[in-house]
């Protein structure tokens, strides 16, 4: 339960093993945590019900979720059904399931909610080292957005600092999933895969399942996913 | 009409007079405008028409609308009806009809859009002069988006530089509305008020009313907006 001392703070929830490890240390830094997710036309339904669990795991103040149709934009495998999910292994490229501005947007929401919940900690389980080259997951990228946070808002205006949690941004999959067992975090909640079926089964060959596979056996611990094969 | 040498550009409309002038002025500029507007839980229906009518005069390539609840978020006397927008006359301070990070949010899916259609323009009415003091509508905002965009998509990172046009920055009410004019602008068209009927009529007391109202008597134009009384 939250106490008026607690600082409060947004955590963007998307389901997945790295969100979800994001949430359970803000928990530890004992931050009230106020969960966001977006139903923005993924693939699948698996997502969101991942979301729910995770945060109902975690015990926190608010879970919202925001409809924004990324479809009507469209530009990657993620929100156009026309362009397939590369299942041939992890390339060098920023490869095509990347969501244009998808972290900005995100982001920009979070910052929102933020201001109007009055807090000015915001918390994405960014990553830059087992993962898939998306720039909106860089320090750079970061950085640059804590400085428009800054600038942008009534908040920042009248001086207030935000700060942009970035907790995995220097781990490697392993490491995230060794922090998150020691939080208390269990992984069958979660869902990674870009494919997943309603039912929360990975398809074990794209991108996001491969680094998650491979996070389970850098970490050398048993791998939850429910795979479809 | 477009042709494959025109350069594509995004522009924000509204359906008010800022962001209609600001269209108007892309296109003079050669640009092939695609129009981008939000149906954020406005007060009114009849600003998602005076965009439709304002797009329409200017025959835009595509005028996309994304869905987005802003009331989701509240914070605002424009996205939660429990605040009232005020009447009595434009004050220093930030008022209650700041959405907060709204020009955030509407410039990061202006930019995923950019990225998915392989423009680097985009345009936004913003004004610094004759306006209500939001914070996300002065040049350090702007400068800092800039920044941002250029590093948090795959374009900026291939060395790609996105341009956000803010051609009524420096502007006043009245000097904005000459220019319009100019450019065939019918300002019959659109709607500013932030608490309009939904056939349009405008309430002539909110600050974007007054702003507006004391644009027209600048410029010595006859005002055609129809108001409420």
């Amino acid at each position: 339960m939250s106490n008026v001392s607690q600082k409060k703070a947004v955590i963007l929830v998307s389901g997945g093993l790295d969100s979800a490890t994001t949430l359970a240390i803000a928990k530890s830094q004992g931050y009230a945590c106020y969960a966001l997710s977006f139903d923005y036309g993924q693939r699948s339904l698996s997502e969101i019900n991942a979301a729910k669990r995770v945060t109902a795991h975690f015990d926190v103040i608010e879970h919202k979720f925001i409809n924004l149709d990324l479809r009507a934009i469209g530009g990657s495998a993620l929100t156009d059904d026309g362009i397939n999910v590369p299942t041939e292994g992890v390339a060098q490229d920023i490869p095509v399931t990347y969501v244009p501005a998808r972290n900005t947007v995100f982001l920009s929401l979070a910052l929102g909610w933020a201001e109007v919940l009055g807090a000015t900690d915001i918390f994405i389980g960014v990553n830059a080292v087992d993962y898939s080259g998306y720039p909106d997951c860089r320090p750079d990228f970061i950085q640059a957005f804590t400085q428009l946070a800054n600038v942008a808002t009534k908040a920042g205006v009248e001086g207030q600092q935000f700060h942009i949690h970035t907790p995995l941004i220097n781990l490697t999959k392993g490491q995230i999933i060794e922090q998150g067992l020691k939080l208390g975090m269990d992984y069958s909640l979660t869902v990674s895969c870009y494919q997943a079926t309603d039912e929360g089964l990975a398809c074990g060959i794209c991108d996001s399942c491969r680094l998650r596979k491979q996070g389970f056996e850098q970490a050398d611990i048993v791998d939850p996913t429910r795979y479809q094969m």
